[in-house]
């Protein structure tokens, strides 16, 4: 079991901030999606949002759906964008809205353990796991659920598999590693867009979860969802967010639905599609695309990093066949006597998240690909210099 | 202890909804604070936010604050609020935001349970207590603090005491009942606001929790905040906030700071304080003195309840001496062989919170005071009519 103790994210005065100076801390630790802002201010008024101050005052969004706090715009745009995308079956599934992933991932654990079992539900997930796993699972000693680690090692035959596809921190495409006949899984499938990977069809799982943060970079929004196959899972979930925040944020909900809706006009209505701007996937991927060149470029020249390597798939919604651009890079330091990849970084003021934090050894390191331009660039170019 | 089995609060059909004829369910179970929306109505554009699509994509709102994920221009509207209205103290507190108070509630829990003890923290609150607080406190089966039940009755020396005031079912003023030197409090003053009852002085308590669904009507919006002395339990508060779900909707801060600043505003802009309409206390006592009125009129005709009285009191903050007008009406069935109140209620197609949700006697029920005036006067009808 992994001691949670050590898993420690730290914001600290660089978090979120741009670099002032060609010598400032560079922070690439958070995966803050702010390369997103310059497309916002591309598309202009239409995705825009305003709220009369009278307007949903109400706990209640929707009393004729099991799930009473969703808005029903949001959740028609929801679907619309699946169905634009091809990326996850939408019809037909139960649709909970979260105050963002996170929360969904504990509603789910929530619904999956059994409120009257003598031991906590086992929860594991393959390494490198997404650091967050273990001490969202385990900061409040639930008796329901307990984190496990390593979904490869675990033997038993009662657990709750995570698998996130594509992986973060990897940017793998994954399955359940475990196949026990009563295990449950939970697909974080918050980087299956087309600006990450290849859609290679439409996933179908028993609960997905995605959000806004890594979809369209809107993180201050704290908004997920989750798409769930059993009508008495979801029902569960919804309860947990009613007991643990009565409800998701309708100024989000809303603001959402517009930022959803803006992106798939961008593609389905005729009058914007001569704008190549206003499709958000192309300009995500372009830019995405670019970045990694870059980098492998700059990792070549340094000489001591290796990354992962991404085959060219077709993708059914571009069209095209191309290699993943992950939300971050998984570095592996090869230099001989350097066993911390993230404080080698560290020492060059560029903060990065070290393997330790995602149940692998501390030589890799996770680099946040989607902050803005001035950072990223600033990094390749200290990358570079980098012996 | 209370069964939290019993606990369970269910959302209906007629949750939130006007009643469309005249023998309609009237549905006043929750606090479903819908008599501010033609307030609002009437203050117009001022209240109104827009925001463009580019802004506050980044998880992080002031990374120099030890509460990154506040927006800085609703903490400082949420100070110079307690400032005008002088309700408490919030220059020199630490202020943490949170989704709703419940949310800051279950971060209060996790920062005053110490998070090594063999045994979980026992949280107690003296009866009638607010109906979510057992299960709000267990339903994760926390090995860090157990819900313990009535204040009154319990015997130890470390523990969680929640004092509730203005009390919610009954409106009481409250004090801890306990007064051991290892006990802590958390203060949940969510209804200590001019509308509900006379402001006596400005409270200064460890830990101090405020909502805008009562303050202003916006409980969609799901938004309280915390004002913290102590900052290490500050600190705590905030780490499991981060946990839970990384920081707070910017959208619902950025809405809430323009609501509290048009609340504030309406007393302190000579230009705007022509118009009485602006001034949302007046509005709310105005409002809520009506219908207690009524509402002691047809509890008298009827013969068979009896309501809480309530002292007169001056009121710093409108120079008034008066009665409090509590969000809820706390009624007790004084008929012989009635002795399930809400029950009787539901036979006339009108659903409140019964007594036994609140750990007393089900003669009590809880009735809420703020829904929309065609909702309530059509209780009021009915209440008259009942024998």
């Amino acid at each position: 079991m992994t001691s949670t103790a050590q898993q420690e994210i730290s914001v600290s005065s660089s978090s979120g901030t741009r670099p002032v100076s060609k010598d400032a801390i560079i922070n690439l630790d958070h995966g803050d999606p702010t390369m997103f802002e310059s497309f916002w201010m591309g598309v202009g008024e239409a995705a825009d949002i305003t709220i009369p101050s009278w307007r949903t005052l109400s706990y209640f969004s929707d009393v004729t759906n099991f799930c009473w706090f969703l808005q029903p715009e949001f959740a028609h745009e929801a679907r619309r964008l699946h169905y634009l995308v091809g990326n996850a079956v939408a019809d037909d599934r139960f649709l909970v809205i979260g105050t963002g992933s996170t929360q969904l991932f504990q509603a789910a654990l929530f619904a999956l353990s059994p409120s009257d079992a003598p031991e906590p539900m086992s929860v594991v997930s393959a390494v490198p796991y997404y650091s967050s796993f273990p001490r969202i699972t385990d900061y409040l000693r639930s008796g329901l659920y307990r984190w496990r680690g390593d979904a490869s090692k675990f033997e038993g035959d009662a657990y709750i598999e995570v698998v996130c596809s594509p992986n973060n921190p990897d940017g793998s495409i994954r399955e359940a590693v475990l196949k026990s006949g009563n295990g449950k899984t939970i697909h974080d499938l918050a980087y299956y867009w087309p600006q990450y990977t290849p859609i290679t069809g439409a996933a179908d799982h028993d609960i997905m979860l995605f959000t806004v943060s890594k979809l369209s970079g809107h993180a201050g929004t704290r908004l997920g969802w989750a798409l769930v196959k059993d009508v008495e899972v979801a029902k569960k979930m919804v309860k947990f967010i009613e007991l643990n925040t009565i409800g998701v944020s309708k100024d989000s909900q809303l603001r959402a639905a517009i930022i959803l809706k803006a992106i798939s006009d961008g593609y389905e209505r005729p009058d914007l599609q001569t704008k190549p701007d206003l499709k958000m996937f192309e300009f995500g991927r372009r830019l995405l695309s670019m970045r990694w060149q870059k980098l492998r470029e700059a990792v070549k020249a340094s000489g001591i990093f290796t990354l992962p390597h991404f085959e060219s798939v077709h993708c059914k919604f571009t069209g095209e066949t191309t290699e993943a651009c992950p939300a971050f890079a998984w570095l592996k330091c090869e230099r001989e006597g350097t066993q911390d990849c993230a404080d080698l970084f560290k020492k060059h003021k560029i903060l990065v998240r070290s393997g330790g934090h995602f149940g692998v050894e501390s030589n890799y390191a996770r680099v946040s690909m989607v902050d803005r331009d001035e950072t990223f660039d600033l990094f390749i170019e200290r990358l570079m210099s980098l012996r």
